[in-house]
């Protein structure tokens, strides 16, 4: 195997326009009971993620608010990329600096021990097998409705249901949207290499920002009186976007504090439990400020990571319950 | 000469602590009737200057306020630094890339004119003596006092007192105290070379910051009703901070629109002849977020330009008029 196919970068996945255009998932066999599916299981997988990675938060936001905790073990990679030619993920906050169950450094073995000839980004999130120590699953968009769906036997007791029957075509097509123009939008925005490209992700990232404000002035979540899949996505995204994407990926026509809507919308899920409790920001500011492939390559400024800004209002009274005309059992769904 | 003197730039003023000492001024010769003094008069002289320069745009706005135009002209740099290993300023704006009056393409250029072993960093605001074709004072710190004093005579009819006698301790206790935590603070923060420096820098920027928040709450400007040398000082940095600072120097604990009072203060002062229409935010743009010496060296972002952040509401009514007394004689000032 040569150098530069174990060396794959972000380059990689910048067209010649200068856009940026994710790379394909490798790991998509789904979970369930059918032929080539894996079999869901309490104690047999692992889920692997940082908590600098929207991506990543989504699931482990999802196991928490499903009480997946005893069921899927959690391991976590640092927020600080390793030094390496590649774009990698390495597990230094362990003891040892290994995965205490996989016993791996970085992210890239596991990958590598699955298939020596994987030359994509080692990503999170990534659901191993422990048993097998091969990865299964690193398929970010659609995990999150695996632990809503076929998981089901293992959920808590009066788990809410994130993704109802009658709502999945509904949650499917907004989820395709907003991971165009928001969650997969504000990398366009941050890994644009032309400024046409970069701008026509700004434009349409907050075209659909304004777009989600109006949705949001007279409904609670983004369906309705519940919390639904489609509510963690675009938490995952907008809890960041203060904190790093705005300077970082110079996505700064306004902040999310300068939406009323979204900004209420966000602390009311921040004050979830399961969302804020699993919100990172000294991870996040690291990452995005600090890290070599995000941040700049300046050796001098670096190592400086900004103080702000002040998010101390995420813990603020939103009032959003107002909006709502099923408090209780949005209560009972959220307490379990 | 080595290449060494003259590739002088920021490094030479980081100290060990990794803290940023701006250089000492050069040509600091006063304007006046006494021997060795500067004397005024009209055509004699030129102004030169980048619009994104918070220390030039201060003798910028001055000289309009004041009516100076005609006496004293203006030479315009780029915003963007020229490709130098030194830190120049260059008139490529200018028919030929050259300034029309000094014939220089280099800022660089009329400092090495007047003193051949001139090693500091080029800077502007610098005063040019058109006629023997050399800088005469960069005294960034008093050019301001100079033009609302000596240069009283030049003045339009009707022009404020932006420097009033009775007011002067005052007033120069406050601008010394707002160089070191505002004007010359947001540099502290975004050319510190040390986590504990930049902190440092960021906690006395905003403590000062919340201090003249409140100053302003029954004031309209810094010292009552009428515009003084200090508002245009404060001014000349706050319109940089959201558009600039706040990304790029990591001065981010809150953004001007945040504070209510600094914000409509701000607002106030933009919308005054002399301010808002000499604030160019597309060059302070380039110049911080694209500029070689101040943005990431990152070859492959650095020449993407933030479009936001969305400013247009520096244009909205402000209401800070009622908390003047004695709104006619500021407008008689302001109209001259």
């Amino acid at each position: 195997m040569s150098e530069k196919k174990t060396a794959a970068g972000l380059e990689a996945e910048i067209k010649e326009d200068g856009s940026f255009n994710r790379q394909v998932n490798r790991f998509t066999a789904p979970f369930g009971e059918g032929a080539g599916e894996l079999p869901v299981e309490a104690g047999r997988y692992r889920l692997l993620w940082s908590a600098v990675c929207p991506w990543a938060h989504r699931s482990v936001i999802v196991r928490s608010v499903l009480g997946l905790e005893d069921a899927l073990s959690l391991g976590t990679a640092s927020p600080m990329r390793p030094d390496l030619p590649h774009a990698d993920w390495e597990f230094s906050l362990d003891e040892k600096g290994v995965d205490p169950v996989l016993g791996v450094r970085y992210m890239s073995e596991i990958y590598k021990k699955t298939d020596p000839g994987y030359s994509g980004r080692p990503t999170v999130p990534v659901i191993v097998d422990v048993k097998e120590q091969k990865v299964v699953n690193n398929d970010y968009f659609k995990l999150t409705n695996y632990l809503e769906t076929t998981w089901k036997p293992l959920h808590k007791d009066h788990a809410p249901d994130l993704y109802p029957e009658h709502l999945r075509a509904e949650i499917d097509a907004f989820n395709h949207t907003i991971f165009e123009d928001v969650n997969n939008g504000v990398y366009k925005c941050g890994f644009a290499r032309s400024q046409e490209a970069y701008e026509e992700a700004y434009d349409a990232l907050f075209a659909r920002l304004d777009e989600l404000e109006e949705r949001l002035c007279k409904q609670r979540f983004l369906f309705g009186d519940f919390i639904t899949d489609s509510d963690v996505r675009l938490y995952a995204t907008l809890i960041r976007f203060d904190a790093a994407y705005y300077s970082a990926f110079k996505t700064n026509r306004n902040r999310i504090v300068d939406f009323k809507n979204l900004w209420g919308y966000i602390r009311d899920l921040y004050q979830t439990p399961g969302f804020g409790d699993t919100t990172d920001f000294q991870a996040i500011k690291v990452h995005y400020h600090l890290s070599k492939h995000i941040a700049s390559d300046d050796q001098k400024s670096k190592t400086i990571l900004p103080k702000g800004p002040d998010l101390s209002a995420l813990h603020s009274e939103h009032n959003r319950g107002a909006l709502s005309k099923r408090i209780e059992k949005f209560l009972i769904h959220r307490e379990g």
